[in-house]
Order: C-alpha cells, then sequence, then structure tokens
C-alpha cells in the first residue's frame, strides 16, 4: 500500500472487519442528505484501510450500486466476504442530529436484508489474526470468533439495543474479547454506574482483557491491566456528521495495531492517537467522505498535533 | 513553609486572593450539609496554600466564627485583608445537586455583607505580583486591579451572572488579565460558539494571554499563543460534592505559578497537572474538608498518577 501509515517493511497482518453495510438519511441542523454509504463495516473499513489490508463481511442488498464498492476496491479493501442478497434493499437508517449533535433520534430503520445476515467467512478470511467485530448481534459476533482458526487478536463493538435485549449473549462475548470498545452511555447501561470510571473498572472485571470507554467530543479512556490512558479528542472545529465516529475509531485502531503486529499497552495507547485522529475526519464531512479521501498524510499530521495537544513539556 | 509542594529554596512570590467568602448549605443526591464554609476566595486559598504564600480579601458578616478564621491561618493564610462587617450576616448560598452531579440549582442566595464588600486592599498587600481574582463583579476586579503596584500576573473566573448583566464591564477586564479561567457553558455564553475549541480561539481574540476552559469531569483545555493543551480530569470515584472544584483549580493554579514565578506556556502546563488534582481532592468531601486536610503529598502522588494517565508511552 503506498499510502500506508505503517512505515514497518513487514506485510501488516491481515484484519477482518465484520458489521453492518447501509444507506443512510442523515438531518444535521445544517443540512440534509440521502442514501449516504454508511454501517459499521463501511466506516471500519475505510479507517482501517490506512494502516493494514482489510477483509470486509456484511451483507448488501439488490439496490447496491457497483459504484460503491469500487469506492471500497480503491481503498484496497478485500471484499469476498460482501454476500449480495437479491431478495431486498440494503439495510437502511434515518437519523437526526440535534442542535450541538449532542444527541440523535432515529427516524427510521429498516432492516432489509441485513435481518437474514449470517456472517459465514470465506475460506480464505479463516486465518485472520486480527478481528473487528462491528456492533452487530452478540450470537453473530460469536458465530464469527467460531469460524477463526489460530490465534486472533479480537475487538468489539455494541450497541444499547444489545445491552437491552441481548445482554446474557453480549456478556457471554465479552469475557472472549481482547478488547470491548464501547461508549460512555453504553458503559453506565451494561454496568449501572454513572462513574465512568467505575463503569470502566467493572466492565474490565467482566471478561475482556481491555476496555476503551469512548466519550465522543470529550475523548476516550482505556482500561488496561497495565494502567489507565485518557485521551482527548481531536480539537475538531468543523463538525458536519457525528455519524461513523466511533466505527472510524474503532477501525482506525484495530488497523493501527494489526500493522504494527501488536497488542501491548503501550501499542494500544499509540493506536488511540491514530483512531482519535482518523475519526476527526469522518466528522467533518456527511458519510465516509472525507475519511475515504481524506489520505494518510492528513492522519500523520493530526496524530502529531494531537500528541502536541497532550504533552505537558 | 514545611509543606510546600515546591522545592525551590527561593521564597515563592505571594499570591493576592479576592473573592466571596461564604457558607453553604449543599444538598446531594447522597447527603445534604449545612453552613459549610465555602465562598470563591475561601477554596481558592486553601488550594493555593500548598504552593505558595496567600494573602486573602473578603469580607464576613457577624455570624462568622473564629474557628473558620483558624482554618484558614492553619494553612499560613494571611487574614490582614478579610474585612468584618458586623451590619449583618455572611453570604449565604443554598444549592442542590441533580442525580450525576451534572447540574445544580441555586435554592436560595442571600448577599448579606457581601452586597456592600468593596475589595479594598492593604498597604501590605499592594505589591503582590500573583493575583487571582475570583468570580466578584467584574467592576469590583478591577478595582483589585487599579490599587496593585507594580508588575502583576493576574487570573480571573467569572460567572454566568457577569456575562449576563455586566457584559461590557467583564470584557473591559478580560483584557487586562493574563489568564482567564472559565467554564465550558459560560464560554458558550460569552462567545455564542457552541463548540469549546472554536469559543476558546473567539475569547482568546477578546484580549487575555490565555485561557483555560474547564470541562468539569472532562478536563481542561489551555489556550495560548505557544498552541493548546488538553488534560483529563483526576479520575474520582468517590464524589461527594462538587462545589468549589473550579476555585480549587484556579487556586492551586496560580499558587502553582506563583511558587516557580513562572508564566511561560509549559509552566502553565505544568501548574494545571497540580490544578486537576488539587481539585480532585476538594469534590472527594463536603466543602473545604478534604482540600484543607490532604496535605501535599497526596497532591504530588495524584500528579504523578495523572502523568501517567496522559502519557502515550
Amino acid at each position: 500500500m503506498a499510502d500506508s501509515i505503517s512505515s514497518d517493511s513487514i506485510e501488516p497482518a491481515s484484519l477482518l472487519v465484520v458489521g453492518s453495510v447501509a444507506f443512510d438519511n442523515v438531518i444535521t441542523p445544517y443540512a440534509e442528505k440521502e442514501r449516504i454509504l454508511g454501517g459499521a463495516a463501511s466506516y471500519c473499513s475505510f479507517a482501517a484501510s490506512y494502516f493494514t489490508k482489510v477483509r470486509m463481511v456484511g451483507v448488501i442488498g439488490n439496490d447496491f450500486e457497483e459504484e460503491h464498492l469500487n469506492r471500497l476496491r480503491s481503498r484496497k479493501i478485500d471484499l469476498e466476504g460482501i454476500q449480495r442478497d437479491d431478495s431486498g434493499p440494503t439495510f437502511f437508517w434515518k437519523g437526526k442530529y440535534h442542535e450541538n449533535f449532542n444527541q440523535r433520534d432515529t427516524l427510521d430503520i429498516q432492516l432489509n436484508v441485513f435481518e437474514n445476515f449470517r456472517p459465514d467467512l470465506p475460506d480464505s478470511y479463516k486465518d485472520s489474526r486480527f478481528v473487528l467485530l462491528g456492533n452487530i448481534h452478540p450470537a453473530l459476533q460469536m458465530h464469527v470468533l467460531d469460524q477463526l482458526e489460530g490465534q486472533t487478536y479480537v475487538l468489539a463493538d455494541t450497541i444499547d439495543l444489545w445491552i437491552e435485549v441481548e445482554r446474557d449473549a453480549l456478556l457471554a462475548l465479552i469475557k472472549k474479547v481482547n478488547l470491548f470498545v464501547i461508549n460512555d452511555s453504553e458503559a453506565e447501561e451494561l454496568t449501572g454506574e454513572s462513574n465512568v470510571i467505575l463503569a470502566g473498572k467493572k466492565l474490565l472485571q467482566m471478561g475482556p482483557e481491555s476496555l476503551i470507554i469512548k466519550k465522543g467530543e470529550h475523548g476516550a479512556i482505556l482500561f488496561h491491566e497495565d494502567g489507565m490512558f485518557a485521551i482527548p479528542a481531536f480539537p475538531v472545529t468543523d463538525l458536519r456528521d457525528p455519524t461513523g465516529a466511533g466505527d472510524s475509531f474503532a477501525g482506525a485502531l484495530i488497523g493501527r495495531l494489526a500493522s504494527r503486529d501488536r497488542t501491548d499497552f503501550k501499542a494500544i495507547k499509540e493506536a488511540m492517537i491514530y483512531a482519535t485522529c482518523t475519526a476527526s475526519l469522518t466528522v467533518e464531512s456527511f458519510g465516509c467522505d472525507r475519511l475515504e479521501s481524506a489520505g494518510a498524510s492528513i492522519i500523520e499530521e493530526r496524530a502529531k498535533s494531537l500528541l502536541q495537544l497532550i504533552s505537558p513539556n
């Protein structure tokens, strides 16, 4: 990859990304856009593609245009795991952000072909060493893990829906996860603890090797057996659409870990710098547009700025 | 000072603290306490006293017991500038925090002797080189500056009330301030800008040499001509009463600067570490109790932890 951020000469470990592919209608206080390419798998894959070779698994419907596949291909994303289901249209989500982007309402959701999605892996994906489980049903996340051969490093995300309706399946999954990534309101919902530090410590006891709580514009906190790490968000002044910021964070995070083939405390901290900067690009345009086109050098520049921003020296 | 955090052998520069002295009734989701010693000048002075010699200016009423003065004296705080007004009781505030401590309501406020407070400085205070202007009326803050002789480094705080009713006086004051400290909602109110980074940049153009926006549990951001610095809050798990956290932050901040007699970008960043840790002690008990008794060594320990928490290495 000519524009890979990794300066290692070693071929980076392959990263498996599993999640939704969607069309989104997004309404912000400033504009409204329709049929944006979205879904966790899209954001995660674009973000990770700056760091490592991505193998993508998801389902698309009979309305999914080739141009979107070409966008993914042009980031060298392996699409062998993309299933085309001609029985109906692609997963659709419509949401509206409030003033200040602090909250959003889901106005419409149509699962369509996503309802019967079963993430069966192509044989060529089964040796993946890094795995990103997007926020699909925890039983499907577990199904992905069951198909993998050899040692893996697994990052999983979830959403409030699964905390509410599939708590037991989610708790079973968490125990098999190396790095669990969740936002602050979900952490509170899962633990019943409103203090983010206490929530993080409780979650760590639920089984994952380590944990990141995302706080949106307030940054993120890593909980690890070797310590904690708190990082602010990148100082974005041109916020357009927060959709996909969390997925971009997760994608860049594990993409960076895969590219360096390291998963220790310091490596996760370093990956959080890149993840924060990659997510900052996502929110500067609707959908994946800026994330997809920004280029690796902007991420590198922002990573340097962010290191300056947090440096006490 | 035997327990000063400063390891310098130089006598630290004297710090003038001006603000309210109050009795507070505080209701939290867990407990309720009455007639707690409070007010900006009390919190600021206790916090600063770990770092430098403090000269305190404020007014107390006919109900103010000697025991509270003794608490301040035991932290070696100079009380020559404390005015006793026997015409009425001390400033009184009663407030209630919501669940999660995110918001508070003022239930009662009685200005009492504070209504006629005029911060006239004792002659012995006029050579102060570091000045903390607590959130009193901007015209009174200006009156303090007018009495000072020689070069000074001035930190000023404010509250939403003055933004609403004394905007022009506040804007005039800001231009004379070296370090303006304000919380995120006040920054938005003063600039009309909900993005905290844009609000910070706008505020910096209004005249202060540098600016800190406090974000409570989400930390603080410094805006300075040499760059920005973002710091998370200290990870407090035993939150009891947030009253005075911002004042403790400001007091420790300028106390630390005074103790080192340095005000450059790096010195402010370093002082923010100590300020954050000192404020974290305040919120772990009602009123000034824990701040007053914690001791310098705990602040030093927390400063080391906080540096670890933000270290990407």
